[in-house]
């Protein structure tokens, strides 16, 4: 035992031939649990080899856990078997046996192949810049090598936040620092920074219908949340009347029915913020750029002077999943409180995709970018609209809001209740998700439907609307 | 008023030329606040052109905040310049007037520069492989354009968690099916992810030394922190004296102490935490790619029979900042918990980036790199330890951990406190931090700094040993 022959080490360094030879030993039984082995000095001097090659040896084998030591004792074999019985601390099976959970299986594309998904807010194949991004980042990577292994700051590169800023002057009118900018990987990630700033104690008001993402992430957190109806009665009236400190709001283009806050009802929810300092605007611009006709809408932080409107958008959306990033304009003293609260924070986007983007933007790549992604989308729009009309469908469908974004709502007056008639639609190729889906406390109007074209090639749109057509030609009774 | 030479459009849409005219009337005070405008029929007779363009005009207005519309009355000009009043609700001065936040101000790079900073845990210029990753990128975008669209699982795309549970599984041994990794933009981002995943009525231990962003990150969602003392006691009593759910930890390369945790320890953690349902260890293997000497020490993961172990780890480590990236690897019942709890998240990494990260891995070059970079680091750990023995900083320094990742710690005996040595090196250029400022509870040692040398240039080493020599041999009753 432990009379190893070192000189057939060969090539191996010796410490590392004699930490094989003894863990064999061990794996094998050779040598036995519990037993002690020799000291460094002895065993150095029967193999004839230096005490330090030794140590080497038995420190890789104590932290790989074949061997353990004990304080002026020496070392000794761990019981490299119990370790099920060791670790539960009593002889049952433990109660999580290793199985692979129960996830639904993946495949790479989990998505099954309609003819048209209405469903989707996928984007269009032509909607990111491949040969332009690959350009700018070849340029990143060459011209800025030092910026790239400099740490952002936890809000992002000055540089992007510049870019962001001068971007929302010239596009949407609104001057902001960027000291205001904070950059995250995405709008939930920003969601949650800003539970944290405003406080894990607020109740948050969503719009019902909505986007159900977000009540469920407000929640996630412990906190209360009031849906408010968006129709019917007075959506500030009704916010009043909650108990609710922060309202979660897309004015610009209502998700997903499409309705444009008024001007009224701006002025009105500014006020109500104005009466407690505990209360906040989320203004949540998500698709605001992709506005089919007229100007812009102006935000809700532009006409806000009491610093009052947390402005949100995300470049997701128009530069599609592929890069992931959002900012949030905060009010100056929230962002005051930001830097001295939440700052410890990493950035989560990497820099990379910071220096690219901004470059991108300052050179006026993203303007020429959406510009051609809007006439894009307005084109198949317009396609579908035009199927639509010429199709049976029109003599049953209503269309609503067509101009805002990349959804519109429609009507359709059929007799299948709202799931059934998804469902058949979904058998027939066609995905769509009803209104009423979106619904969480209020009453939703049935038989409409939200058609999100953006990821539907116009050579199928002809296709899928006759596919809903017969539909309703064949539903009962009409 | 309100008769405007619609010949006059030109080029202009005719709503469009409409919304200017008014709208100049409004600004100018030509139309005056709370005066009607005519009805969108009779302006339409008036002008002679149709009611749609005089709606999409006034539509227009609306939307801007020119004009707003009263049910059954009509249209009427808004009040443009007491925005801020009907906003506050009252006539005061608004509390936060609009200025820009206190913040410290903000130069390209925040650093100051010095001759060396051995407190930073930035990159060597060399340590990002900036034209492979050049390369891919535009393979990337070239190959991948239609996975690149699809909107991402939120545990991150399923050809990145093979890649890297194929990683795993051949440089740290552990054996993981891609359904139990989760992909985040960061460390701190999975932090948050787990505090969600384990209950924010958990109690969470930390080890004192320790990373302090760690427990603000913990406090910062209103849970207890304990903090559990490496050194003197013993660690998993101290534990098991503390009312801790959760553990995080460094058992491979303890920061900034450098320790390895011994293997008894392990097994008495894994024991502690098989003891109730609710414990869960953390195991961040931060930095276990940049061990020195000897094999990796094997993760807790790898003897974890009992699903208690939750392993993290991140590629902003070896990849640099450039890239934000991090995953975590969930025993099965949590992975199931997560998919069913928390996968309505979007994933935080852009597409792009993950899948230029699989091909990265898949292609060899993440071992290459890692390689490279180890070689690089052991490099310049050689050129300043030997700095250090040639210099009269041997005869009163003594170091530890050299082993170990890409810090070390250096004990001086010196007379001058902590913080007034660090302060006269830094006055000097050397940029260092006591060991003593990663304590929260524990009874710090003095005289101990961290010695984090991944960034500092090989050339400047020499000097800045020299500098820091200098320092004690003038330090009083030296």
């Amino acid at each position: 035992m432990f009379t190893y022959d070192m000189s057939k080490a060969g090539a191996n360094r010796l410490y590392h031939y004699l930490y094989q030879c003894i863990k064999k030993d061990i794996v094998s039984g050779k040598i036995l649990a519990e037993e002690q082995l020799p000291s460094k000095r002895n065993l150095a001097q029967n193999l004839g080899i230096s005490v330090v090659t030794v140590e080497n040896a038995y420190t890789q084998l104590l932290a790989e856990g074949y061997i353990y030591s004990l304080p002026k004792k020496g070392f000794f074999v761990a019981d490299i078997n119990a370790t099920a019985e060791i670790q539960s601390g009593h002889k049952h099976k433990p109660k999580h046996a290793r199985h692979l959970p129960e996830i639904p299986e993946e495949s790479e594309h989990t998505n099954p192949k309609y003819i048209a998904d209405f469903a989707s807010n996928g984007s269009d194949i032509d909607a990111f810049p491949f040969s332009t991004w690959a350009k700018i980042t070849r340029e990143v990577l060459c011209e800025k090598q030092k910026d790239l292994l400099q740490v952002s700051p936890g809000v992002g590169t000055l540089e992007l936040r510049r870019s962001i800023a001068k971007m929302l002057r010239e596009f949407r009118n609104i001057h902001v620092s960027p000291e205001q900018i904070v950059i995250g990987a995405g709008t939930d990630y920003l969601y949650g920074l800003l539970v944290q700033l405003l406080g894990f104690d607020k109740c948050y008001a969503v719009e019902d219908p909505g986007y159900g993402k977000i009540s469920k992430l407000y929640s996630q957190y412990g906190i209360s949340v009031s849906y408010i109806p968006i129709e019917g009665k007075d959506f500030v009236d009704a916010l009043k009347s909650s108990n609710a400190d922060v309202v979660h709001i897309s004015p610009a283009h209502h998700f997903p029915t499409g309705k444009v806050m008024p001007i009224g009802d701006r002025y009105r929810l500014l006020s109500w913020a104005a009466e407690s300092p505990k209360r906040y605007i989320v203004e949540d611009d998500y698709d605001s750029e992709f506005r089919m006709t007229g100007k812009p809408i102006p935000a809700l932080q532009n006409i806000d002077v009491t610093e009052k409107v947390i402005y949100l958008n995300t470049f997701s959306k128009t530069m599609t999943s592929a890069i992931r990033l959002s900012y949030m304009v905060l009010p100056p003293h929230l962002a005051e409180k930001f830097h001295n609260k939440l700052s410890f924070y990493s950035c989560t986007v990497s820099n990379l995709d910071q220096y690219v983007l901004a470059k991108f933007i300052d050179l006026g790549y993203y303007e020429t970018h959406i510009n051609r992604m809007r006439n894009l989308y307005r084109a198949k729009r317009d396609v579908l609209l035009s199927a639509i009309d010429k199709s049976n469908l029109s003599k049953v469908a209503h269309i609503y809001e067509e101009d805002a974004g990349l959804h519109f709502i429609m009507e359709v007056h059929t007799k299948y209740p709202d799931a059934e008639f998804c469902n058949r639609a979904r058998q027939k190729g066609v995905n769509i998700k009803a209104l009423s889906e979106y619904y969480f406390k209020a009453t939703p109007s049935e038989h409409k439907f939200v058609i999100n074209y953006s990821s539907v090639e116009k050579s199928d749109m002809k296709k899928a609307v006759q596919i809903l057509a017969d539909l309703i030609r064949f539903s009962p009774e009409q």
